[in-house]
């Protein structure tokens, strides 16, 4: 563990892909037992796991957490969803008592879940798996004026940031991230549309299952919380965009990239909701994006948006659009096998397995 | 366990998909703690494997096995393939030694690897883990006469059918397919242009790693097989063609198939071998597609065109074309994920959810 520094310290001493340890990937998956080549994107996966965490074979990244930010949203009740706002707390309960679908195919893949109340709009009793770390009971509707303070920003930034050295403490080699807010997707097309530098009505989608009318206005929504908060900010005001059209649990899932990458713990990213939050890493601290891998392509527009605009390519392809770190758990198997063929593939040499190219 | 009939009363007896277990998952599927349909293909492959397993919630399909067949090609000396036979039997004893690809991803994913030798050319010392099951010490040169006898394929077929059994016999509940074999994707390119009346340029690919006029020369040799064969035989008689143009260890994977469909134990397709071996199967018994599960889109051309010509969709699509069953063990996770949904996943009832439909 590095020290406790400030925010601004952790994001200037980030370090990104030691170019070293990933040549040195590069040379060791030639040398396996296999065709080169012939693991395809498992290969480029393994040598992204070397660079970040700068030497090969990269560990295994295991044990794995999922947290799951859960925040309210006040653009909610503007028409751009279906579901009601005590939805969010219903589902961290599910959540807490194992019946969502994230703890199913957390069990399955062998990760935890742990569930960050950073912004749930009602007072949520405390237990086990549920850490209380509330910056304020829900974002203000972005419609009429900013979701949240610059401070509050920060306060979940630093949110996200302190879950991931708490679980990096605690062991976790792994870091999924995993979202729960009804109204989500309509702050994370806002600040994807802004950092992407897409128009609005390329970056939003249908979210949960919104019908054509909601979609167009939801649109809308996002388009006059872009033009009100592009009237208020430079463009290179970050935390200020943040604040203005975001979310808590994004700013928290921002802060908690930012945690992976001060430990060099891969950290596996889930749908649009966190693509959303790694928009903003990204911009706050570059090099945190050698620490992320895209666990899916989420049927969300704006998560593609992302991928494309950071250079990187999703495991899976399943056209999931249910968030709380599915499609990063799904992802997780795949990942470790990657880190694990560097570090228990026999080469050639150790196997006595003839090599047409040795 | 069915009794130990035929060959023939085995296929005749096979039962494809059950539609009511099916319309009652995809109904199940609506009332779990999630937005319709946001689980994307992950709730299409709990629905097909509750009609596979005819009852909703499917089981998981677990302890998983890997078998791997393995066999050599006479074909190999034709100048198809860069890499000599002998890797074959090298490649068997890394399998055994635990050094190889699937091994490594195997033990990620939870499943066990047997090697079964349904017809290596050389004789294999016996050891934990290796069932030696020759048939004969690999197969004919395609280029100028059958691969192996009616009697050999039907033996092959018989071999993969009593692996099937056995593993189920020993416990196993999802069957992966594993091939190994200098030489194969030669007679499988055969195969898959025979079964889905494909011309060989568009089915034959670049196997573990042909430079452009050997794949040429491939293609041509591919042709030059189907028109030997095509003089011979009639469409229809696909024991004819699988002995013909066709490979031990595609024989054997094909029986194994049907073992599953047999057991309905879902049984997962890796790359172009296997799905050659598909082709055969569902030919012989097209029930048998019911209970497979496409677990990647290979880089290999031939892999697709089967899946396309049966209707299946890969789980994976990572560019892989290693074989081995690599592809299958990825995409274990992900089905066994979809079955464990059905069978722990809150419904919106029992969870306490509002739901935006209900």
């Amino acid at each position: 563990m590095t020290s406790r520094s400030s925010f601004e310290e952790t994001m200037a001493g980030l370090s990104g892909a030691d170019p070293g340890a990933m040549a040195a990937a590069r040379e060791h998956q030639d040398r396996l037992t296999k065709p080169r080549g012939a693991l395809g994107e498992l290969e480029e996966i393994g040598i992204r796991l070397a660079g970040a965490a700068g030497v090969d074979p990269p560990p295994v990244p295991e044990p794995a957490v999922v947290a799951v930010f859960a925040g309210d949203h006040g653009v909610a009740g503007a028409g751009v969803t279906p579901w009601p706002s005590e939805v969010t707390a219903q589902m961290v309960a599910n959540f807490l008592a194992g019946g969502a679908a994230i703890n199913v195919v957390a069990r399955q893949v062998g990760a935890r879940v742990v569930v960050v109340d950073v912004g749930v709009a009602s007072d949520l009793a405390p237990g086990p798996g549920l850490l209380i770390r509330k910056v304020r009971p829900g974002t203000g509707d972005i419609t009429s004026g900013p979701a949240m303070t610059r401070i509050e920003a920060a306060a979940a930034l630093q949110v996200g940031l302190d879950v991931a050295r708490e679980l990096v403490a605690e062991g976790a080699r792994c870091l999924l991230t995993g979202d729960m807010g009804i109204g989500n997707t309509t702050p994370s097309a806002a600040l994807i549309a802004h950092f992407t530098g897409r128009p609005a009505a390329e970056v939003t989608g249908r979210g949960t299952g919104v019908d054509d009318p909601m979609l167009a206005h939801k649109i809308e929504v996002v388009s006059a919380a872009l033009a009100r908060a592009g009237a208020e900010l430079e463009d290179g005001d970050h935390l200020g965009w943040l604040a203005s059209v975001g979310g808590l649990e994004i700013a928290a899932l921002a802060g908690y990239m930012i945690g992976g990458a001060e430990a060099r713990v891969p950290v596996v990213i889930d749908g649009v909701i966190a693509a959303a939050g790694l928009a903003v890493a990204a911009a706050l601290a570059p090099a945190v994006v050698d620490h992320c891998f895209a666990g899916h392509r989420s049927s969300e527009p704006g998560a593609t948006a992302v991928l494309e605009h950071l250079g990187l390519r999703p495991v899976l392809d399943l056209g999931l659009r249910l968030g709380e770190g599915t499609g990063a758990a799904l992802a997780l198997p795949v990942i470790q096998s990657a880190a694990r063929i560097l570090g228990e593939m026999a080469t050639f040499d150790s196997a006595g397995v003839t090599d047409k190219d040795g």
